[in-house]
């Protein structure tokens, strides 16, 4: 899932609530990992990975992860994207081990 | 494509780089956008999109882009991981318009 945001900028709450749900969705069954960055302008894009399908929705129906979308929607967020995608190939690359397949 | 990468400390004329790159890749045909952010930590999180897999692969063998790909290994990035994915859905929601399809 491609989760991009922007915040408005009196987004108080927002950083507490971000961490205390990485930390959640962590406990979740099929969750595979994060990539998160927020840039200078207040854009952020956050990938969150899981096993299958339905492991995300687990997550996404979550009770107290669909009381902070709706406090981000109120509070938080000036607007926001999401893209459900299906991760075919991946590749990791580092200084000390080149390119591998992931 | 979903490209996340950490940037080393002395990644000089990165940022030129990375905006040419966005620059040229909007010239090629069957390119969509582009999110991107970079946090403090050097990390970021850059997404492109595209029409088909085929347009990607346009894009991927451009010879300006893979000469700038291999000062990224060399000059800029301690690490970075690829992930090629196919969007099955999208949606935005904005203040104004709640949540639409895209």
């Amino acid at each position: 899932m491609i989760f991009t945001t922007l915040l408005r900028e009196d987004a108080e709450g927002y950083a507490e609530t971000a961490a205390r749900m990485e930390e959640r969705a962590a406990t979740f069954p099929g969750y595979l990992g994060l990539d998160g960055a927020r840039g200078p302008d207040g854009v952020g894009v956050t990938c969150s990975y899981w096993r299958t399908r339905e492991d995300f929705e687990r997550w996404r129906d979550d009770p107290e992860h669909v009381a902070a979308r709706e406090r981000g929607r109120r509070d938080w967020y000036a607007w926001y994207e999401l893209r459900f995608a299906r991760v075919e190939r991946s590749a990791r690359w580092t200084r000390a081990g080149g390119v591998e397949a992931t």
